[in-house]
């Protein structure tokens, strides 16, 4: 494995996690699946037996640089790779594919999302090692989560027969989030998994599988190859991600590619989604109740969760399945079942109280 | 009414406000009726076309006097009465008569709860007018309202017949907090009127009550007669308070005394019982919505009530009927309906948190 590469996507700056998560704050620097780590840590520690620090490159938006090498303060400085523009995943996952092949021709990378969690440290280096191995021919590698229920917002992806490389399955193909009813065929018929949006393949492998169905993009970063440092580096991909079209990996690169496998994986994986996953990640009391930071004080109070400054007191008399997220300057309060609507807070707030976002 | 005295009851330090409400903020000194003006600076203006403030005093605990002055600057300082020991109702009320009587024999005390509101003005100044009037003959006299539903919180008086005196009729007899059945049948009955705790008598009529029915409490703060400045009274008043007995003006003289009277009033009387009342008297949107000092996201929200501090963003999804109070220190969430149970949370934070109580 002296060969493998991390490239950890953390550009994110979604709103799900509002008020906690902020613009500067987002959700892969917020502790919401531990109470000590953040799900970006906690993604690095867990390659961590396979990927030393200095092979681990933290792919994120300028903006959150400076916060992001803060909370890997084990990598490099340098490996904190910073995008002048977010142009979505494909030119991420390229730049860490021409940075890695520069420094090692045979480079393999680990293409992670920073704010996942999984419950099963083991098992999940377990399914890396397997990835790692379907990836030694050239083969794009993703890893496929046994669907639990009909989720609708997934991608799944379909098996093929199995031939050959023991762990992994040829893709079929790949189905952006379906609706419900296909959602529901998918699990019923077996031969489904859910794109979990974790990559592995060979760096000149990808870099290949760029040229041929995103030579735009392979274009605009190729020059990576040949730069002599980090300030060299960090100017071609300024000129690079102006050029560059934004387009997702996953559509621009994995549905397109011919050799595409993938490894089931048994993990406890969780893409934590919203404030209900935080909930369903925590450790609950009897009463099903999760908290975080705060001092509570539960008066027949069932399933709730709350998440507070430390040491505020939060009492909660006589409700069930709500959620409560208190920070010094907002404060939330919906039922658990409301937890997509933090966007419609968000968009109201959006050129109203920009310094809470 | 250049006899008239106001003697307001402000010792009150009771926690159905928490976490708004403190030991050294009790809910008088809040501005929960109103936005700008707390319930005791209310009670004061509302007098004040009768009652200048050289004759309002305000009877309040040792601990809450720096406060309560802040509240009223109105008043001079030594018109805040400071009681060393809380001992109910009947030693504040002597205090004032005795102070009143000092000042002028022809005292006319009106002695009024700090903590409730009214929403007419003008019709409850008649109500004081006619108050007075009836008191004139030496009557103790308080005002009852017509009760609007059942309710199992309030004291009742029972109405005897009208004789003479237009405004008033005399007191049958007072009923404590009577159960739901009994206080239904007081409702139907139309010969019942909820006690709103407010008395008018002249000094020496309720001084003679005292010596007769408590003459415990009469003994020990008659010296007051003879001070000669604040710090004497407050030193007689010291002595005072260590021998007099605890109770209620109520319980100790009203429900003993003879010659009692009630004047019905209609002037939007509210005593501001709970979180639920202080929703019920607010400016609510078209949804049923009420807040106070925070900024506002509703979605989905009915009749719901926040109190925050200014400026801080509470949003609100996809909920009926919840009161949010948040403090920097401390937050409480609950239903309406469970405003009573405020208490079991203050309780739960008794020697764990009191300095958030």
């Amino acid at each position: 494995m002296e060969h493998l590469f991390a490239v950890v996507m953390a550009g994110g700056s979604g709103t799900r996690f509002w008020p906690l998560s902020r613009r500067l704050m987002p959700k892969q620097l917020l502790a919401l699946a531990e109470a000590e780590r953040s799900l970006l840590a906690a993604t690095l520690d867990r390659v961590a037996p396979l990927v030393p620090p200095e092979r681990a490159l933290v792919v994120t938006g300028l903006h959150l640089a400076e916060g992001t090498r803060a909370a890997v303060p084990q990598l490099p400085p340098e490996n904190v790779l910073a995008e002048p523009l977010a142009k979505n995943t494909a030119p991420c996952v390229a730049w860490g594919a021409y940075h890695a092949l520069r420094r090692d021709p045979d480079a393999v990378l680990a293409v992670l999302a920073a704010d996942h969690f999984v419950q099963r440290p083991g098992a999940y280096l377990e399914v890396v090692r397997k990835a790692v191995e379907a990836a030694a021919d050239g083969s794009l590698v993703t890893v496929g989560i046994q669907p639990s229920r009909p989720e609708t917002g997934y991608g799944y992806v379909e098996l093929g027969e199995p031939v050959g490389l023991g762990g992994s399955r040829p893709v079929l193909r790949f189905v952006e989030k379906p609706d419900r009813a296909r959602a529901e065929e998918f699990v019923r018929s077996g031969r489904f998994l859910w794109n979990s949006g974790q990559f592995f393949f060979r760096a000149d492998a990808i870099v290949r599988a760029f040229e041929e169905h995103l030579p735009a993009v392979a274009r605009a970063l190729e020059p990576i190859l040949s730069a002599e440092g980090a300030d060299d580096e960090a100017r071609i991909v300024a000129d690079a991600y102006r050029e560059a079209p934004s387009i997702s990996i996953d559509h621009g690169v994995m549905e397109r590619a011919a050799r595409v496998r993938v490894v089931p994986g048994d993990f406890g994986w969780s893409d934590v989604g919203s404030w209900t996953t935080a909930w369903e990640l925590a450790d609950k009391d009897a009463a099903g109740n999760a908290s975080r930071g705060g001092e509570l004080v539960w008066v027949d109070a069932r399933n709730c969760y709350v998440h507070a400054p430390a040491g505020k007191i939060v009492a909660l008399v006589g409700l069930d399945d709500l959620v409560v997220v208190d920070t010094p300057d907002a404060l939330l309060v919906m039922p658990r079942e409301r937890a997509q609507d933090v966007r419609t807070v968000v968009e109201a707030l959006r050129g109203r109280r920009d310094d809470a976002l």
